[in-house]
């Protein structure tokens, strides 16, 4: 529950409607269900089960990323059918058989990993959300999403199991000097970040499994980095290459993307922590409020530890109240 | 986390092989990848993901159960995919938006709630396993299954959202002199259990969602009972009615069956808590085990409270050591 907490206020709203979503027009027609369910015998087990044809949740998907629909989630951990999606040239198809993970550069013992040999080593559960640096940007030009997915939908949160990356770093020898690390995916944008190794030591997950099952393959099927409250983009997908060495690597992603414009025209480059943020999840736009008692629902999260408190206006900001964590 | 840790210890288990589980006979052919997917662009974002289709792990399904397969499973959440089942006439297919709970019996207001309803109240999520009572009972025989999924596959874990029972029983006036609770599913088997209320009153949920989605059909949807740490078949699925009394209700499914057997041959009636119990998950039947190191992996849980301590054998119980919680 580490870096993620939820805000559970209380208000009476009365007599608030909004429009449906936009959404719901991309939704199919559900399927009509018996009149009486105890007259008819039910459907026998499955070897493998799928949602209710009642319930359409779906990610808003765009040409590079998709946006979880927050709004229509329950507390923290993010259906892995629906965790949010960014990649730089598509979702690769990856024979986890084939897959190997190259350990080089300013090591002792340059090494080739299976993923069995990944799995070999202890693993570890961490639960922890992942959030695009990119979350919410769109807002900084003023309001313009509708829904909690199309403001903030790029978080999702899961548990996460890997082997520790001080474990694999061990293995192979890293040398003292090795200071930063090149993580390399094996997508078609062959994703490359540079990233410090030793806050990186501290919490770093070499991860194949989300949710107790397998990385979905949006999320880097077999095999990503896990680095808990940093910037999504670093925890490199479908990983296949870290070289260790004495500088940042200067790739594409870090020099033309993914830093930080300041008001002087000048950048900031590798801020890698997510710094605390919060969402109101229900009611959010196009949910349908009934007079009577709401509750206001959302998450707060930072990557710079366990949030402790939240605090919720219902009056614009004029007067607070401490949020039900 | 509550009730129900990781044991993890380790041992080195060298040249130790295994036939392949019947299992995979069952499992489909998987695709061709790429041979370098980065030479390819890859699929675009989805509403909706699936697993890998080189993922192939299976519930293992019967004619009114299904097993969980944990030797293929990480961390402690179930994927919800994954979740065993146990019905009693299948699994009903339920509109939603034509359900509705009954609540009544020693109650001031009776009153009857559809989902909406039930949603409005403020909501609690709840990490918890559920146990089927006849979990691992083939074994009270000796050995019968080779891996974990045949031997205790009907455990699985989920974190699990909902209404505090306790909050909705205030809403229609509970008597004082209420002491058991009829709870019975829209299935076809109209499924009913006596539920004592105090115990049941300290956690109980109504739930309606899991791993962050609406319930899955076989789980209940759209509205189960929960009671962590209790028998499964307590927790009714499909959840219709409650009706409060001063008596347990004497059903069919607490007479005739989910009674215990004593050697006398008399029969204990409403055993409700699960005990303490553990599984190695990894090492299990049909695994390859590879030389060197090798992390032996499972799961202790107990209805009773928080796992503290487990010990782990190598040499059939002649010495224990520490498993790592």
């Amino acid at each position: 529950m580490n870096r993620r907490a939820f805000l559970t206020g209380t208000a009476a709203l009365i007599g608030v409607t909004a429009t449906q979503a936009l959404l719901s027009q991309l939704r199919a027609e559900p399927p009509s269900a018996p009149e009486d369910p105890t007259k008819e015998s039910g459907a026998p087990p499955s070897a493998y089960g799928q949602r209710s044809t009642f319930e359409q949740a779906l990610r808003l998907a765009g040409s590079s990323s998709s946006l979880t629909p927050l709004q229509d989630l329950h507390g923290i951990v993010t259906p892995a059918s629906l965790h949010f999606e960014r990649h730089h040239n598509g979702v690769p198809l990856i024979d986890p058989a084939r897959h190997r993970l190259l350990i080089h550069g300013l090591v002792q013992r340059p090494m080739m990993f299976t993923m069995d040999d990944l799995k070999q080593f202890p693993a570890v559960s961490r639960l922890a959300f992942i959030e695009c640096s990119g979350n919410s940007a769109g807002e900084w030009q003023g309001p313009r999403g509708q829904t909690a997915q199309e403001t903030q939908g790029l978080i999702s949160t899961s548990e996460w199991t890997g082997v520790l990356l001080a474990i694999v770093l061990r293995e192979v020898g890293m040398k003292p000097d090795a200071t930063w690390m090149l993580a390399e995916g094996a997508d078609a944008a062959a994703m490359t970040r540079s990233i410090p190794v030793v806050p990186a030591l501290e919490e770093a997950l070499l991860c194949y499994a989300q949710n107790g099952e397998a990385l979905r393959p949006e999320q880097g099927y077999p095999l990503r980095l896990l680095i808990p409250g940093w910037e999504g983009n670093v925890c490199i997908k479908w990983l296949r290459r870290l070289k260790l060495g004495t500088a940042p690597f200067m790739t594409r992603e870090e020099t033309s993307h993914y830093t930080d414009l300041m008001p002087n025209g000048t950048a900031r480059q590798f801020t890698f922590v997510m710094e605390a943020k919060s969402v109101i999840t229900s009611p959010s736009g196009g949910q349908q409020i009934r007079p009577g008692f709401v509750e206001i629902r959302g998450l707060a999260w930072s990557g710079r530890g366990r949030v402790t408190q939240v605090e919720v206006s219902t009056d614009g900001g004029e007067t607070w109240r401490k949020a039900q964590l």
